[in-house]
């Protein structure tokens, strides 16, 4: 079908989904209604519940297959052509806290001048949902979708995915298909979407530290050790005040951008004063003596963050203490090809080299390789000019993003190429922060967008 | 009167206290009950009114005096002879945090195997509620005490006594005496009391640090700034990896030990090894090339201790964010002649040259002047001789505690010696801990101990 047929084809959806604009919101705002934090175990059961029923009111084939944690969600519609599309997505979501820094709640789905703010909105049930309604609009207006499509929701995507991998093994026959079309896209401060074709690994741990048996009267500190001093030496062992990870062995899987990405970099800088505007602060420069710009580091450096941290007392007014335990959350974000239960092997011998055996080190759910796709692949390609119709701004492509997914253990692993970049944030849109947002209009956007690929994906 | 006349006289005073047991046990556990917890402004009014009623039913005139902050309850008794004794205590307790990690909840006042549990029962409601009960012995068997006394206790001391200084200088009347009883006391693990002519004084301070505007993915860590990180930073500035403080200035003003001292020192080591089974953790090595021992830094060495720090998610699982806010509590121990109010302009100024002029210094409540009196006083030499007494163990005797209090604000600075060392407690006390605990004999044996002392001090 040529470009101007699939064109005209595509126009009665777009109208069809234009004039669905306030079902569909009110279809999002009820999955945000619906908490779902994997990581408390909150609402889960009720959220798959959810999925799936409106799975099966799209007419798809659907399944709750479980897992050892929480279930995947398939469902199954045939197209018109040969093309097998997957489609994935997870319908858990991110802690809510800090409460008290939402200025509306995190589950009543608000609007509010133009933009829905809710937990999970961008990240992603906006996505998820959007897509439902891409397939339902093809199905309303021409009783079938152009292509194959399945959608794989799991519930455990903002706890590392730690069961994916396990489902997709044992459901080889589900997962199959001619690429997968990546969980998230974001707009920039220019309205440009980002397309990527890989994803950051992680190893997420906990470091945890003891000094006396119970906390103390902070008279005695000449003589008692105190848990925090203690944890502060630990984590100034693994970082310079640079940001350089100490960790030796840490680095040496990393790989410099080949020339074709040297291209994109280049052609696709990130925005950093829309960066600097919406955080209020300065980014921060690279190590001294570096040449590499920010989007290379964005998009290519692994990192060594800090979740969070606590040890004694953190309430009002003051409290004379020793803290007698102290812990920290890590995440290492990890590039092509690095091996993060090589890099947990290198850290736990570090430590107890550089005399620090007393500290405990807990790797918690989420370990997840890094995933990559070739970027010359047709998905790639029907999600670039799918945006172009729809948003008439060229996306930015880039090899991959910063965030993390588990796009090794249901993709690469199986040779399925696997892109994103579809989807309804936007570069303010706060995920897995307070007052997590998306623009109203760019959620219809991306379902016109997924419906629009969806043609061209088939045509490929 | 001759030390044996005195003896005879103590007799019966002693006996009543036996026979009283239970009364002395049942009030200290009332006491305990009522939750008082200044920095919390939990239970305060009803505290105070509580320590009046006891002093009342003493048969003491009373005074509830405002300050600023919470007041002062005064009770004054007449006495026998000239001498004029004024005895300080705190009605307030620290927070009762970590809850779960309480065997007994903290103002249930369980007694359990010979111990009394409780929040502030050795730091000091049971100081305070054993010297009622001694005052109550004298005049239930003689109708009156051997020496004028006057109770001050305060309900601020938990968070630094900021307006006892105040307090004192418009009620000299009141606070005026031959020496002062300062609140605490601990038995070592040999069962001798440790008694001291001063306090260390105390900074308190927090330090927040500030990444972006809020909350980020953490995704973004190659290029936001992460307030925990920042925090980290600026605490490596504060105190190198063996504790020594960096702060320009900061030790300008510390004195060593003189020759008696140094004698006191030898005389009375602390129980390194008792510390060391308690807090289930070897002591800190003293700064390498140092010639100090553990009993001469405990006593004279200024602190830089973490009492909390704070910054992110530090929930169940993982979350993955860069902290925008990050916090740590710190307070400074001081000694004579440090001047809490230098030290802060110091560490100010420090922070600033050294570039960290975004992390924000918060003076918390609390700040104190160290307080020293001399050794060779009346009062001191009472409580040697009444812990002989009573103990049947010498009591240890050092320049000061390592722990605070407004001595310099209430006595030092009017000339009336302080002295402290009469107490409740025991080396596993536990204040400011959870279980904090006493054991109930030496509750008993303390109320003996400062009826003896009582009329030692009138003799001299």
């Amino acid at each position: 079908m040529p470009q101007s047929e699939r064109m005209q084809q595509l126009a009665p959806v777009l109208a069809w989904i234009d004039s669905h604009r306030d079902a569909a919101l009110t279809h999002l705002q009820q999955f945000c209604r619906q908490p779902s934090v994997a990581a408390q175990n909150w609402g889960m059961e009720e959220m798959a519940k959810m999925v799936e029923a409106s799975l099966s009111e799209l007419g798809a084939a659907t399944q709750i297959i479980a897992t050892e944690g929480y279930p995947v969600v398939v469902g199954q519609l045939a197209g018109d052509s040969a093309r097998r599309l997957a489609i994935y997505n997870h319908y858990d979501v991110q802690p809510p806290e800090p409460l008290d820094a939402w200025s509306f709640p995190p589950f009543d789905a608000t609007i509010h001048d133009g933009y829905l703010y809710a937990r999970g909105v961008a990240d992603n049930k906006g996505n998820l949902v959007a897509r439902l309604w891409a397939a339902r609009a093809w199905r309303e207006v021409y009783g079938s979708l152009p292509c194959h499509v399945t959608f794989l929701f799991e519930g455990e995507e903002e706890i590392g995915s730690p069961h994916l991998g396990s489902f997709a093994a044992a459901n080889r026959d589900l997962i199959n298909a001619d690429a997968c079309l990546w969980e998230t896209g974001y707009r920039d401060a220019e309205g440009a979407l980002g397309i990527y074709a890989g994803v950051k690994g992680i190893l997420y741990i906990e470091l945890r530290t003891r000094g006396t048996a119970y906390d103390l009267h902070s008279s005695n500190a000449p003589l008692a050790p105190n848990a925090v001093w203690r944890l502060i030496a630990a984590l100034n062992a693994l970082r310079d005040a640079e940001g350089n990870i100490l960790i030796p062995h840490f680095y040496d899987d990393v790989k410099a951008p080949s020339e074709r990405e040297r291209e994109l970099l280049a052609r696709f800088p990130v925005n950093v004063e829309a960066y600097q505007k919406s955080w209020e602060s300065a980014i921060l420069p690279g190590p001294s003596g570096s040449q590499t710009t920010p989007t290379e580091r964005l998009l290519y450096a692994p990192t060594c963050n800090i979740c969070g941290i606590w040890g004694g007392y953190s309430g009002s007014g003051s409290k004379t203490v020793i803290p007698a335990i102290a812990g920290v959350k890590i995440d290492f974000r990890l590039v092509p090809d690095q091996d993060p239960q090589k890099i947990l092997g290198h850290l736990r011998r570090y430590l107890t080299e550089r005399g620090f055996d007393d500290v405990e080190v807990i790797e918690l759910e989420g370990t997840e390789y890094p995933g990559q796709s070739p970027i010359d692949t047709p998905l790639l390609e029907a999600l670039v000019r799918s945006a172009r119709t729809i948003y008439g701004i060229e996306p930015h492509v880039q090899v991959r993003t910063a965030g993390t997914g588990p796009m090794e253990a249901l993709s690469q692993r199986y040779g399925i190429p696997a892109i994103g970049g579809a989807g309804v944030g936007h570069s303010e849109s706060r995920t897995h922060a307070p007052n997590e947002n998306i623009r109203v209009d760019d959620y219809i956007l991306n379902i016109k967008h997924v419906a629009a690929l969806l043609a061209e994906f088939a045509a490929m």
